[in-house]
């Protein structure tokens, strides 16, 4: 994404210091006494313009949403985005999703969304996809057992290369869809990528994965 | 495929009993002793009219190939494919693929090809496509450790479905293609439906995936 120069960028996070938290860090483990309930938390890496995590938290009133953006003059249109529909849970954090062991608890999160992430075409840079195993192996820890990976996409390579790096962590698959616009589903909450691709035409890629099948 | 009444078929049957081979479960165990040599067997399921079996055995000659076919107009065809080729690394095997350990003793096999299987869309059918979990759990058993399972289709619906069904069984995806035509593969054999859809310009989707990523 682009990032342009936003002079309200700075006065927007001083002013919103509840809703993009200024040391999450010290959150670690005790994200649900923040949100002041017990809900499920879900967790979006790369939450860009925040259309998918404000229209999700409006979907489901009942779960904690929690979005990580690295790119300060994106993460400020997501604040407004999610002031806009006026919810309540709904957290985003301006950090780099390199440490997420540094801000969660193992078990901390229910579900884990990476829509869109950068796909780094080149092999030499593949350690920088969200789906490398560096950080499956963090996804495992804040992970409840049970608890998903669901990746949306566009990028062919990079939901080919998840597919067998999921596959070769022990991750199973639980459902693929290679045209989820083809498919009636209600409940799919667009991107703002997601509408860019789709409606250029291209299909749109989605997979949904599981470090356990049972619960344990 | 469209069966038409073949009239030679019987007696091309009658007279290539060393390619199409008239009882094969008595061979269960022994087919490398069959074939007279030591070299890995490769088995393909729905071989139909035989141009990639025929290819693949033209380009790997230290492989022994066994295809397996239903339709009796179609194996001859098979037959004579191989036949004109002068491959002597083939075997044709006209039963159903329904009793696989019948037909092959564990750890026989070292690949596994599935070409274009019939995609049985209806939910109802499931259990005849060719990757639903009972023929799974034949595989596992016929194949190698290490072995591998390698699927070519046009058909998104069993493509979605198959790779689900390995995830879930536990077979590890070594590579996924969503665009098998896109990419130069030198060494890829096509088979008649492949080069009847892709020159359509159906995208042809691959994958390979193993019960085991370390040999035992
Ligand atoms: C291609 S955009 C997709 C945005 C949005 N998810 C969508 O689908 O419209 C990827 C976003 O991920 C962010 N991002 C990339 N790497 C990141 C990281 N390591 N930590 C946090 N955010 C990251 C980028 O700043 C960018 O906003
Ligand atoms: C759609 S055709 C594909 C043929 C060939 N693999 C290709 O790609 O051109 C499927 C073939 O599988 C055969 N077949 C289907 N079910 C089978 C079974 N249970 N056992 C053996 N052959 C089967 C059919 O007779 C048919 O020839």
């Amino acid at each position: 994404m682009r990032q342009r120069h936003k002079p309200w960028a700075d006065d927007f996070l001083k002013e919103n210091t509840n809703l993009i938290i200024p040391n999450p860090y010290d959150k670690k483990g005790k994200w649900q006494d923040y949100f002041g309930n017990d809900n499920p938390i879900h967790l979006e890496i790369g939450t860009g313009k925040g259309q998918f995590i404000a229209g999700m938290a409006t979907q489901h009133p009942d779960v904690n949403f929690i979005g990580i953006e690295l790119a300060k003059s994106i993460i400020v249109m997501a604040g407004s985005k999610v002031k806009e529909a006026g919810r309540d849970n709904v957290l985003l954090l301006h950090v780099d999703a390199a440490d997420l062991n540094g801000l969660f608890a193992d078990n901390e999160i229910s579900t884990l969304y990476l829509n869109f992430s950068d796909p780094w075409p080149k092999k030499r840079h593949a350690k920088r996809r969200l789906t490398f195993h560096t950080f499956l192996e963090q996804y495992r820890h804040i992970l409840q057992p049970d608890g998903e990976v669901v990746l949306k996409t566009d990028n062919q390579g990079l939901f080919e290369y998840s597919l067998v790096s999921f596959s070769q962590f022990g991750l199973a698959l639980k459902d693929v869809t290679l045209d989820l616009h083809s498919i009636e589903d209600p409940e799919n909450v667009m991107t703002e990528y997601e509408e860019r691709f789709s409606a250029k035409g291209q299909p749109i890629y989605r997979c949904r994965a599981q470090f356990s099948q049972d619960p344990q």
